[in-house]
Order: structure tokens, then sequence, then C-alpha cells
């Protein structure tokens, strides 16, 4: 199985992702806060490129999240902490979400045959979810404003070693040189992640601005056991994903 | 100390190496064959970007290397094959060369306040005398047909690691996110870098054509001791660069 790694958004070629599983990478903060979400309960979460779009699916019942360079949108029910997405808060609910780079990066791979959300928190149950599945695969980083981000770069590491322990001993996977380099460099820092999250640029800015145990939060390693697809617009975790 | 590692030319923009110290890589295999050629004796080189400017430099007892696709251009004395430049064949000569990748990396470079010449040959060379400047340094990547290739990142590894043994205990070297997993990649690999480098694309291709001794050649580390740096369109691996 080909396992191609792309640095960020900006990189991303339509064609690169059609007829492809594309797993999208936001580990500070987007992807890891829906899938924080998912597992409190969230019924369902549609992520959206703009605040204007996120406002108007605002109806009865239906919850807004994200953010703008780290901070909540006014007139929004949550930021882009996935500490703020308990389940006394999103159980049973739909959400909308808005981010500057992570739902901009499932847009981006409105052409794939299925877009997986990931992080760090459910790497092996996406990598199981792709080596059940034929074809080859994408892992797309989201990165920040267009520039590469270490701690998605790790995670796709992460589930690049997952597919490899996770494959068939009759097929073999094969990375671009950018997994390549993403796998070393997770097994390099894996009993270390913390640390190595925190050191990074948007560890070091989300501290700076209160965000630490958000990054302790999404630094912690396949603790959600599914891997949820994007179907008709919205993000679910059903039995189906599981 | 900042230092921005760029993952290929296209990557680069003017503004993020004007007035630095920019170290450009290709170890497979330009910037590998210009300093084996430097090291076997040649008195200089110049590099360029296209075929024609090659020729218009051709005069007596000047020699000309280079590729495209890997491989030697009609007309031309060399190839890119480091081993092609041995001390009987460049001792005292001079050489322009043009290839694929590396030359537009230097090219690209111009604006910089010095461009130094590195591969894994000189990685300590290169980091020792940026240590011995002030302000920021720039590792470019050349890349492959403007795509990341795993050879010039773990030789960006490399030389972090190395910026970070050399730099005085007053000073730090902070990393971008993409150096950072570059020096976690080379740390991880360290200790098997010819497997690794032959199991990489560019590896892979140039063992597919015959070439599989340069890949060896090229990955050993810090066997040259100098970092020539580019003056006037020419580099030279004058006692200035020791």
């Amino acid at each position: 199985m080909n396992v191609q790694v792309i640095s960020s958004v900006n990189e991303a070629r339509t064609e690169d992702l059609q007829h492809k599983t594309v797993i999208v990478i936001d580990v500070l903060r987007a992807t890891s806060t829906m899938l924080t979400a998912l597992a409190n309960g969230c019924r369902d979460i549609t992520p959206v490129e703009t605040v204007i779009q996120a406002k108007q699916l605002q109806e009865n019942g239906v919850l807004l999240g994200g953010e703008r360079n780290c901070k909540k949108i006014p007139g929004f029910d949550f930021g882009n902490s996935p500490l703020e997405y308990t389940e006394s808060e999103v159980n049973g609910k739909s959400l909308v979400i808005t981010t500057t780079n992570g739902t901009r990066a499932i847009q981006k791979a409105g052409k794939a045959s299925r877009i997986l959300i990931g992080s760090l928190l459910n790497a092996r149950a996406c990598a199981e979810r792709v080596v059940s599945t034929c074809g080859e695969a994408v892992i797309l980083c989201s990165g920040t404003n267009d520039a590469f981000a270490l701690e998605d770069g790790l995670c796709a590491g992460l589930i690049a070693q997952e597919l490899i322990d996770h494959m068939p001993s009759s097929k073999q996977v094969t990375l671009n040189d950018l997994g390549l380099s993403m796998l070393y460099a997770y097994r390099d820092v894996s009993d270390r992640l913390p640390e190595t999250l925190l050191s990074c640029v948007n560890g070091k800015r989300l501290t700076r601005l209160g965000f630490r145990d958000d990054v302790l939060h999404c630094a912690r390693v396949n603790v959600l056991p599914f891997a949820p697809a994007v179907q008709d617009g919205k993000i679910a975790a059903s039995a189906a994903c599981l």
C-alpha cells in the first residue's frame, strides 16, 4: 500500500487526494477537539470553512464551536479547546465547527473516496480502518497557516508506524520520503511526546495563551478506539466507524 | 540562533534567505559531487542553471559536469557521479557544473549574505562555520523536482545536531518545526545512514541506474573538513573556507 504524507494544506493538490482514503490531521487542536467531542457523546459534527457558514447552520439545539488565531469566535458556544467539549455540554447534541486550518484541510480533501478524522488520540484506529480498505492512502497534515507543524508530522509518523504494525505480512507499506522522515522522527520522540509537543511552535503559542493543558490532552496516544469518516458533510462516531 | 530548515527549492521565498547564511544541500548528488571534486584538488567550481550557460563558459582547461534526470549531458566531460571527479581528472582544474536541483538551489539563494555548500560529507564543517558567524541561518534542502527528499532532510538534521553540539553554552539553537522533525529523524537513523539512503526515492532510483556506489559515497558523515562558500559566482575550497 502506497502511503503519501503531505506537509500542509497548501501542499495538497486535488489530484493527489482523489479516489484515496485521506486521513486529515490537526493535532493542535481541530481534529483532537472533534474526536474529544464525539467521545463525549456529541451526535455529529459539521465542519465548515467560514464563520458565516457556521452561523447559517445555527438553529435550535445546534452548538457552534471554533477559533480564529487560537481564539473563540464572538457569539459561538465554544472555542477550539477540547476540554470545553465535556459530556455535560455536548452529549446528544449536533455541533458546527470552523477552525483556521483543520476544517480547511477537510474541505480540501473533498474529492477523496473517504475522509477520516485523525489525531494522536485515535491513530491506531485510523490505521486499522485504512488497513481494512483497499487502495492508496494519504495522510494530510493541516499545518498552521500553510506551514508544516511538528505535531501533525509526528502524528503522521505514528499512523505510519501503526499501519506497518497492522498490515498483513503479505502486504507492504510504501511511504513517500516525507512519510519516512516523520516515521523516524516519531520513533525518536515516542517516549517523550508531551514535552516534544510543548516545545514546538504551536505548543509554545498555546502555552502562552493559557492552553498548556490542551497540549497535554492532545499528546495522548491511542486513547480513542474510533476513526470517524466525513459522510454527507457530517462527522459521526457511529458504530460503523468503530 | 534561529535556524530555519526549508524542505525544497520550491518552498524557499527570497525574503527567507536574504541577509542570512544559507547552507545549500543536495546530498544525492550535486553538493556531494562538488565537495568531492574540491577535495580532489579542483581549483574552483562555477554552478550554473542551464546547459547553454555551461557551454558558454567552456574554454581551454575548463571541464563541464552535470546531469539532467540523473544522466550525463551530451558533450560534457562528466555526469553527476562524485566518483568520476578523481584527483587525476580534476586536480588544478576549473569546473562548470549544472544539475537539475542543486545548482537551482544555489541560484535561488543569491541574495543570502553567504551561501555554503553542504552535504553529509562536510556537515560538521558547515556547522562550525555557521557558529563562527553572527545572525540567522537557513538550511535549504534542494529536494527533487520540487518535492522533499529524505537524504537532504536527514543532512539538515545532522547539521542541526552539529550546530547544537558546537554552539557556545551561552547561545541556543532555535529550530523551526521542520528542523526539529529532521533533527529527530536523523537521531533515529544515525547508526544506519547508508541503508536509509538506499531506501529513499532517490537512493532507489540511483541504484536502479547503476549508481549504488554513489549513494554509499554520499552517505559518509563528516569526512571532509571544509565548508566552501559561493564567492563571485564560484565555489573554492580555499584556505579561508577551512
